[in-house]
């Protein structure tokens, strides 16, 4: 039995986190923290699980959760976690953080685009960049893992094949993505109200996007050098969902064929990433409520341009999925357990 | 291996049957049937089910798969399974009936309100109605089980227990349901266009929807003799989910507690019924993709009613789930074998 | 030229006056009252009058109001325009209160209901109920106007030829009534954030919801004496609409024409209220937007009732529309005056 | 008086434009024609309008109807117009056509995007684009005017000003839009059906829809130079609103206060363009139902790009507002002659 923790368990993607080990025989919670809960009922809070758990929420208080779980999620606003991981901590359970303080790896960057500083930069080195697809074995013998942002992980797994065989310019990148409005998170602004959001689309935080520097630093890695690229969300009226739409220049001439190739070279055997068949569009309602990207791209020979596509939910492989598939890699145990759901539709 | 046909896998309460039973271990999907999409792959019509399934879809053909299915579920129009089950076959196989050929024992109500003739009424006797919380041992032993329609489990279990308990007068009761779009299936109609449900609410089938004689009877079976009532639906612009507010006058004064204790002696011990805290109200989120019904109540001393409420997932408790329900029972497994899935939300 | 004030400018009901006001020629707004907003532009909070309006917030101040505006609108909390309002005001300026403080003669029912002591009872007694279709006369002459509720408004003009004929039993009525989400303001709560509320419908205010009594009191005036009916309130996942469905015992058999004849017979000359041919049904879609109240009914002889149905825009025959409409009347102009926006669809 | 008549009117465009011009004492419409409904009372088909007309829908006869209308309008299907044009009618009426039929001049490039052949390309020299901002001294002379496409308008206006002064490379544009439903149509598809749409987003027509060449042709006459461009449209789950987010690469470093200038020199004296103030982005919500057009950009330095934005309400901007805009245009009458609407918020 793995004895799991929460912090930050009331928001959306804590409470999604719940949803998905309570799922599961082999996990046990053994801490819902929610510092704006304490002392009720979790299942008072999200009632889909009521009659489920009777745990009541708890403050916030790693030290006294490292010596009960086995691992701590913290789904915790930026800064948070940084502030609490002590080596002593991290002696006694591991930690995977779903929040950013450890995503990037030159706290410079991080400071600058977070605009906080950072509590812990000497953590930084070890954290381990969560996206299964491509830090596999790393994963599994972390202490600290940083579980990937929503957008860098649905942008990522779209360009990456391309990006790594050297057949776009990465400098010509620009990604152009939607998310559902769970991704704003469940705290009470006017923004973020239904008759703000429904019926409406925006682009927001234009050139200036927090996730932008941890795409970029991963496409860095694929690239072998430097990577600048643009970058833009917006918010679109649905509840779940991550949509990329990403363009760049072609190095050289390539066929469908040759390209679905690439695809498959790197996730012919990924169980959550599907390349669709050439022709197919990636939809967010194939992949709703499950750990699935979908991803495809489309050449455009008239401007020597291919466009890359992915979808994914933002609350699973965007976020508490993602975290549960690091835990399973941590763990030792195969790679979907519990991740099998399979998309909700309609 | 629980080997299992579904005809009609293509409209969204078979597409539904096969996210449920795919998802197990322990049964396999011998026969996705669909008339419009012979041939083309299943996962090619819904494509949550991409790289999960790679069968091709099947013509109807009843006998066929009574010699290699265990269970056939038949989520087709009305009038279908009664034209296609015969002896031989029922000899052969189990039955669950998604559609209302055998919900309704009195054949000439099923004919007036369906207006369709019944092809095989001599089967009528014999089929047992499929809502487990009622009438869990007679579908263990049956042959043929008729599957409760979505609003009928919706509207009865939220009412049941007052009128078994006789302390409401039936026959004033008043059931407005209000249904998410799913329900009206996935036929390409004007009336089921994105743009002319989206923002907008309509009743819909006033005085004269076909789920009002099922209701009846099942509540006449409840109260030990005729049960005349007003059902009225609603079309929501949600994908899934039925809410029920049902009102009634009191036989004698109640109180909360009082009633309280007679909704727990009914579905305290029920899995997939939970009844809510006195004050508290059932809200579609909170059992969306789940198999679960949220019952509540309030009393109404001004007026001499109580007001029972309930939520369900239409294609899960209201179709899909409920027949997967049957099926365990069918073979003897624990009735939530398959349909622990906790709400998805948001 | 009409000089208007607004005060509570920046909630919805606000807005959507700004909204119906600035299109008009022969009005001008001299005062966008907002307490939150103090000093910003109007514009920068409510960008669709971006271009169209420059002029700033300014606090709320009705007595220097009453100086320079022919008539103000309070789109405010309960209990402020209570708390505002003097002899002296009323003998300088008209009065459209968009809140409960006036719709409701007795006063312990009005505290009762909303729970807090009413300031100015004096004013009570000439306050004057602005439902134009009944109180026309009334309203012309009116210093002080009580614009109804939104769920009122529908309701009442859904059954009133009913009732107001007799064919009904008053003390039967169950209205079943279903809300757009504007109705719950623009503040920031949990509960009105988009994933809270899209894809999900509630009750709320069970046999308790404020509107009640409001209802309540103009069904006794038609009927002659005291009515006391269950009313339910929901809300919906759309930004604009109200639908209610009514319920109520038939006294005596009738046929559709009669009943057709009775609904023409206090509407056929109202410009606002459209009676639906017999089989159709009101739909919130036909009328947003719009000040258009579309009603229609059937009979179910089966169960000796009537279901009486009624769709508005909450936020203009519910709310700013009407409101508007009274203002005409206040100043002798056609009733329809810059109300003949039709619905928009889709 | 005005008097019109409307080809297509039961098309989601062709119900706008009734929409719209009956709100007008100007204006009649002599003609509401519907293929589909012929006979049919127009105002049961949109009932909308119930009790504004009780005009039937008639068949298309372009001939007839030249003979009574002062203008035409098609809203119909690409390739109608074409078939139905010719120099008689054209000498006894006005045509708006909102299909692509006459949008670009070159044959060849329409008959090889829309895979049709034009019937009648001898009048495609004379045909005038019907882009006010940009064309108004033409159209009012013009007897056959080509209503620019929905998003060819939103994207060419939102790009327009930074092409036209050079400061960005006009093949380095990449143009991602996101379209509401209505877009589609009201044509009954599986792809439209409000469960197949609502809560999921896709990208569609990649590198190849149609208005790809009528953008790029528009955008050439402003570069003075050939101009290829990546554009993808996305269907996202709202009935109304287009929003596009554009992409190029700077000639020479900018300021934000620069180009701001360069926006105000071509929008600030448009009535229907407005060009937001820097930081502030476009939202669909914002110009809702109304003819406006929200333009504004973002500067990247990083990058060297500009991303440029711009929202419209296809059915108004995008459709029938602008035909009725340049059919001011063509009467000499004011051009936002029943186009005050204020958008609807919420």
């Amino acid at each position: 039995m793995i004895k799991v923790g929460i912090i930050g368990a009331t928001g959306y993607a804590g409470a999604e986190l719940v949803r998905l080990l309570l799922q599961r025989e082999d996990v046990e919670i053994v801490w819902y923290g929610s510092r704006s809960y304490v002392g009720q009922d979790f299942a008072s809070v999200y009632r889909n699980v009521v009659h489920l758990t009777d745990e009541p929420c708890k403050d916030d208080d790693m030290a006294t959760l490292a010596e009960i779980a086995d691992v701590i999620f913290t789904a915790t606003p930026q800064g948070f976690c940084a502030s609490q991981v002590t080596e002593e901590i991290l002696s006694k359970t591991k930690i995977i953080d779903l929040s950013a303080d450890f995503r990037i790896k030159d706290v410079n960057v991080y400071e600058k685009w977070y605009k906080i500083s950072h509590a812990t930069p000497q953590f930084i080195p070890e954290a381990v960049y969560g996206l299964p697809e491509i830090n596999r074995d790393k994963i599994k013998n972390a202490r600290l893992i940083a579980n990937p942002g929503c957008y860098p992980t649905c942008s990522f797994l779209s360009v990456y094949p391309m990006v790594k065989e050297g057949l776009v310019d990465p400098n010509t990148l620009i990604i152009d993505a939607k998310s559902g409005t769970s991704g704003a998170g469940r705290s009470a602004k006017v923004d973020s109200l239904y008759c703000e959001v429904n019926e409406s689309m925006k682009p927001y935080g234009v050139a200036t996007h927090r996730h932008t520097p941890e795409i970029e630093e991963q496409l860095s890695y694929a690239a072998g050098k430097p990577v600048t690229i643009s970058f833009t969300p917006h918010l679109v009226p649905m509840n779940r969902g991550i949509l990329a739409t990403a363009y760049a220049t072609l190095t050289r001439p390539v066929t469908t064929e040759e390209v679905k190739a690439v695809y498959d070279k790197y996730y012919g055997n990924e169980y959550f990433v599907r390349v669709l068949k050439p022709g197919e569009v990636p939809q967010t309602r194939w992949v709703e409520g499950s750990n699935f990207a979908d991803v495809a791209f489309k050449i455009d020979e008239r401007t020597n341009r291919i466009v890359m596509m992915g979808a994914i939910d933002n609350m699973v492989k965007g976020a508490a999925g993602q975290a549960m598939q690091n835990m399973n890699l941590l763990f030792g145990l195969p790679e979907n357990t519990g991740l099998k759901q399979i998309p909700v539709f309609p």
